[in-house]
Formats: C-alpha cells, structure tokens, sequence
C-alpha cells in the first residue's frame, strides 16, 4: 500500500531548501496507516473560509474538552503493515498524527484565527494556536495506550472525528519534552485554566 | 502556494474509515511551509531497504544527540504565509513537524528496525520506534524558540538536515503532554540513560 516518494529538485542556480519562495520543487504524498475508529462523526470546530467557529456555546466548549480526555477510540492499523506495531504494549502513551479530514480545503489558507473559535480571545496567527485548519492540517495528540488486539489499538483521549486517515503512530518518551522553564501565551494559560487539570 | 485538498470517497457499501484493507481513497498531499536551515548535510541514521544503519560507531551516537540539544538551526518560512507566525514568540517552545527529505522512498516499507541502528537491541516495530524511516517519513521535535526575524525562527535542537522541508508547526503546551504514569520499554529507558539528562 505504500507506493509514496519524495520528489526534490534544485533550481538552476543548484540552491537547495534556503530559498523563501518555495522555488524548491517538493513532492510529499501520504498513505493512512490506518483509520480511527469512535462514535464522533463531526468535528467540535468548524473550520470555514475566514476563522474558526464552534459547534455550541463556550460552556459546551470546555465541557467538551473533559469529555474527550476520557472518551475511548480504535486505531484500525492496515492489516498489510502487521508486524509494524511489534512492541508498542510496552508503553503507556503515543503519539498519534493523523489528517484532519473533515476540514475543507480551502481553510487551509487561513493564516490567522481566534483560537478555538472564540471571539473574546484576539487573533493569533495559526501556528500559535492549536486551530485544526492549518496550511497541512496534521493533527497531533498524546494518548494513553489501553490496549492492543492484533493491528487494533484502544486509545483514550483523542478529539478526532470517526473515520480520520492515521498517518503516524510514534511512541511517547517523557524525557523528550521540555518540563522546565515553559512559558505559553496569556490567552492559552487562560484556555487552559477554563478546561481544569491537565491530562494524565 | 497551498493547493493540496482532502478527497474520500467511499467504498460500494457506503462504508467510511473503518476498513482495515483501505478500500477508502484518501488523497493526502502536503505542501512545505518552510525550510529548515543548518549546517547538517546528511541525516546521522541511515535508512536503507533493510535496516538503520548508524553514521559511525556507538559512542558517535551519544554525543551526536548530545551535540543536537545545543545546536542551533533557522526555519525559514515561506514569505507569503507572513502573518502565520503572529504571537509565536510568546511561546518558550515549539513542535515542529517537518519531511525526512533524505529518507529514500524504498524504506518507507520497513516495518521493523534495530533502533538507532543498534543490533545489540532487538528488532522492533517501526511504530515502538523513533526511526527516521517510516511509512509516512513525518518527523517532530520539541524545540526551544531562541528568536525570531520576520519570517525567520531561530530554533534550538532539531536533529535534522539542512533544507528538510516544513510541514507544521505547533504551540508546545506543557498541559497537554502527560506526566504522571509515563512507561516505556527497557531498551528505550538504556537509550535515554546513554545520553543523559533530558532536554530542557
């Protein structure tokens, strides 16, 4: 199933990568691995031409947000790939990646958006915020691995929608992740004050 | 300069997502938002069709993750997303998400690898692992925001090569990342005691 290639080009001064301009030919094709499997068939934020909207009210927002820290999901792995989670039981958390596939398209232009959809927070430019429409819309997540049968894995704490392409699963080693001296935005802080403890 | 767009169709029987021989067509195509910038021009593991292979020898290894925590790498973003990085620098650090460019297409089938190349380890699942050779060859790193310039960021401790194309980047919240309860395997707690303290 796996029939992608990188495609790299020079242009004709042989200049490789520095350029800003994106003279740079690249070809970069992704195959799902798998799919995710749950009960979730729209996403919470809904991502349009001009910014971020939720589905609901700011109360459901962070009610939302508890909810899917406990929410079991499957990660259906292609059969083909078998062998490819050898080993994966032994730990606790993964890193999941997966293709947003129910933001359209042309949200992928978006370059500034009120984080989570939410107006009483200023604009922010995509890349300091979380905003499922990005120029690449590969999402990102920790979750806790419950458990594994055959090329199944039960994970909770995903926000994805039924039926997302999973692109990458990587295993999650604590100690590569800064703990000290991490300093986030007001706004996040607040955000993250709203939704309560952190997950675990 | 983004043109990519999600397409899913579904199979006969209206099914969505929870094939596991992937009937459903999902087209996936990344566009770079950026260039990494370093003086690194080769990746340090080499991936061929059957395995990693290390650049050098195992002492090598240590004090090349070593040398990575400290070195200091540009990203160069594509001038035309200008306000996508407004109000990163309220962030101490960043997720990058960027394309393993040198990763030869044919190991995108490897399922199982030494890893780090290490053949005192025993062989494991490509998904237990960190291997540069995935599938999907989608790599990520914590990094530490030292600066910025305009559309260029100045990053610390990104083991990748110059001119490695960038696929996202993401706010690092600590919050989100678990603390408590975090298992991995024996081999990978060795791994991490050989090269030291964690990243800070």
């Amino acid at each position: 199933m796996i029939d992608g290639d990188t495609k790299l080009s020079e242009d004709k001064d042989g200049h490789k990568g520095e350029q800003t301009d994106c003279k740079t030919h690249i070809e970069m094709t992704l195959q799902p691995v798998g799919f995710i499997k749950n009960a979730v068939e729209e996403p919470f934020l809904v991502a349009g031409d001009n910014d971020l909207e939720m589905r609901g009210q700011i109360d459901n927002t962070m009610e939302h947000v508890r909810k899917i820290r406990q929410a079991v999901s499957e990660i259906v792995i292609d059969e083909s790939l078998a062998d490819i989670l050898d080993g994966i039981e032994e730990y606790s958390h993964l890193v999941v990646i997966y293709w947003a596939h129910k933001v359209p398209g042309q949200s992928r232009t978006l370059t500034r958006v009120h984080p989570m959809g939410r107006k009483d927070i200023p604009l922010a430019g995509v890349f300091s915020t979380c905003s499922p429409a990005r120029p690449n819309p590969v999402l990102m997540t920790v979750v806790r691995l419950c458990g594994r049968k055959e090329n199944v894995l039960e994970i909770q704490g995903i926000d994805a929608v039924d039926g997302s392409p999973v692109i990458d699963i990587k295993p999650y080693v604590k100690n590569s992740y800064p703990q000290n001296e991490v300093r986030i935005p007001e706004w996040m802080e607040q955000l993250q004050n709203e939704v309560g403890e952190g997950k675990s």
